[in-house]
């Protein structure tokens, strides 16, 4: 099994903590998104932990909540004692409803626009990570009609190039992005700060990419931070109070991904920092990082119903369920590879290998390609594992299939956190 | 312009059958679909016309509604006498519940469920085409539990190979749709609807693809399919009535794209069938024609604000807009190719070459590269044209952005089909 909470019991079911996945999916109907609470609380507490334990707590965990953004998700985050980074008016919107308190939400975005910042300053959102000069501009506008000083981060690319998928590198002078140190637009912008009478620059903040397993990119990126902040610092005056480091592990999607674990990745940073800030004597800054993924990635799984098999000779068996790019178009649009296994019959060996075809309309629309999976037939169920980030919060109504619902399962027990959508849904709207 | 109703008035701005896109922008807000009726309508009165003028009106044109579904848009080409194709319960619901009669609807799918194929036949949908022996069995037990008996279609592989994107080709054997004529998994399909008493075979289905500019692909499929129906009447004794040719004519998305016209194909369409009737002394079957992406997907246009303007020396300039993959994540999915103008300087030269970046948080958020454009700056509206297919049908609420509305231009006048998103309707079945 991918991860230590999953089991299969003595009727060969998958179980998530202990609930069996096809009472889930008999009760709930499929597709399904479940959820595993304890995993999602154990990777908030060991980003917490590390913290605390070498950094005397002297920084916050924000979850990057594009990862799956829900009313429940920040209840969680929160009560384990987290932030968020939100990225939108809804996100932003969705963490107020939950309760979060505005002082512990990081808005980001590479194009925020006037209403979005709007709201962001009338909420007292805590920091705002600016991105292009236009921005801060504006930002300082709305700041002065409200009367208020609102703290700003810049978003610096590093320039570093973390090992990942191409369309998930972001720390490259290429990216749409932010502020590149090299060509002297990064300091321009601090400079630009001091002439907006209601920002306060705080600090600055990087990411460096998505799914990375290493740890090296991670604390370059922050010898690189801390390098600019001592040239802020000789060449403004200005020491600057906190870094953020953005997000970026990556968590195990196939058995042969082998990542890092988290805490050993929070701790090469937290030496790298340390270390950077004794060789530039600077004193060491309030940390923020901003996990997603691996905060929720791992917690989830999705099933299915299988509709049909097909066998095609000398081709492939394309498994057809009763979901699709509408709730994961993660293969469509980067080839994703997920592990995958019949929940019913959790017990027998995986022997076929096939393609995981979804109910969209369109020949993209799988799942995935050559996936080893025990024999099914029609009525099985599917679970597709680690599809707790970036699945809900990219599925769409393509086709007009209703989104499915998300169950969270805790202590044995489990409960709806998002309801499935109706027919009566998809045409609210529709005048 | 790409297409004629794309004008420019004296202001310097971009128009839609004479209603002016910047004021369209600023009195709804951008993100902001617009599309043209007239378009719509031409199309559709294009399709109708050679069927009627050439085969004495013995067939349907079914719009394939998955390009874009709202009421309204079943409303108007009911109106234009088509039926529609559906893909889903969801769609199917949408189609009813804009009045378009059940059986002027298809129903197509590889994975439909038995929720659906239940809802279906309770409403009397007009044909199902069926995918796999799977659902030939499940049909017939719903339909008998209903008493009724339900005409059925037969998906098949014809083997063409139009040339198109790999994404979107699908009359291949390798295709998780249909039944493959080679292996004569087809000819068993055939033999098997005699086997279920609730269900009356009527025809056969075939769809080569999307986004094809050649009339001969077309006109290969229909030799292909008459020629098996010949084969069956020879082997079964049966004379099946109906042939549905299913859609794929290709638009103009970018001025090198080249189509051959609607009325072309469906020219060459009908003439091959004529042919290979004669050829077999078949009587000329009813025709079913599914075209989507070439009903709608000229007719609209997508209006984004810009944020800001990056340029990145000898790399590239970025303009941020405030929309993204989340409106039109054609780009991420499949390098789709678009045209873009300023829509306020509109009458200004193309003078620069950008990539379009959305406002999602995801270096793949991009609208597309090496686009020539107008000069632009912060506040420009840009008008991405022939967005009518798969964009609003594909949209999600990625990064929790709310999906913005649908503007139908007709007569001079603008209104309102689908309303934008609120942030209360992103978080309405949040628990």
């Amino acid at each position: 099994m991918l991860t230590p909470n999953l089991t299969v019991n003595e009727q060969g079911h998958l179980c998530v903590s202990g609930v069996d996945c096809t009472e889930l999916a008999k009760a709930y109907q499929t597709p399904l998104y479940v959820m595993d609470e304890a995993v999602i609380r154990t990777s908030c507490q060991g980003y917490h932990a590390v913290l605390q334990q070498e950094y005397d707590s002297r920084g916050m965990i924000c979850y990057a909540s594009k990862a799956f953004s829900c009313k429940e998700i920040y209840r969680i985050i929160h009560s384990e004692g987290l932030g968020a980074d939100v990225v939108s008016g809804g996100e932003l919107y969705t963490a107020l409803q939950a309760g979060l308190p505005a002082e512990k939400i990081v808005f980001h975005g590479n194009s925020k626009t006037f209403d979005e910042l709007t709201f962001a300053v009338s909420e007292n959102v805590g920091r705002i990570v600016a991105d292009h000069i236009t921005e801060l501009a504006m930002l300082n506008e709305i700041a002065a009609a409200q009367n208020k000083t609102v703290s700003v981060m810049l978003r610096i690319k590093p320039g570093i190039d973390a090992h990942t998928h191409d369309f998930i590198q972001t720390g490259k002078i290429d990216s749409k992005f932010g502020f590149a140190l090299e060509t002297g637009e990064a300091m321009a912008a601090v400079q630009a700060c001091g002439t907006f009478s209601n920002l306060k620059l705080v600090g600055l903040h990087c990411h460096i990419g998505s799914q990375i397993f290493e740890t090296e990119p991670f604390a370059e990126a922050a010898r690189v931070m801390l390098r600019f902040m001592d040239t802020i610092r000789t060449e403004c005056g200005m020491i600057l109070p906190e870094l953020n480091l953005g997000g970026g592990p990556g968590i195990k999607y196939v058995e042969s991904d082998d990542p890092r674990s988290f805490s050993e990745i929070m701790r090469e940073i937290l030496k790298a920092v340390r270390s950077a800030c004794d060789t530039y004597q600077y004193p060491q800054p309030f940390l923020l990082f901003e996990p997603g993924r691996s905060i929720v990635g791992a917690s989830g799984l999705t099933l299915y119903r299988v509709a049909a098999v097909k066998q095609i000779p000398n081709v492939r068996t394309y498994v057809l369920v009763d979901g699709g790019m509408c709730d994961n178009p993660r293969y469509a649009l980067y080839q994703s590879e997920y592990e995958v296994l019949c929940a019913n019959r959790a017990d027998q060996p995986k022997d076929t290998t096939v393609t995981l075809g979804g109910k969209c309309c369109e020949s993209g629309d799988l799942i995935g390609e050559g996936m080893s999976l025990q024999t099914v037939g029609p009525g099985d169920y599917i679970a597709v594992l680690a599809t707790g980030a970036y699945n809900y919060s990219m599925s769409s109504n393509y086709n007009r299939n209703p989104r499915p619902s998300v169950i969270m399962v805790k202590d044995g027990t489990a409960r709806e956190i998002i309801r499935r959508e109706t027919y009566a849904d998809l045409v609210k709207n529709d005048l």
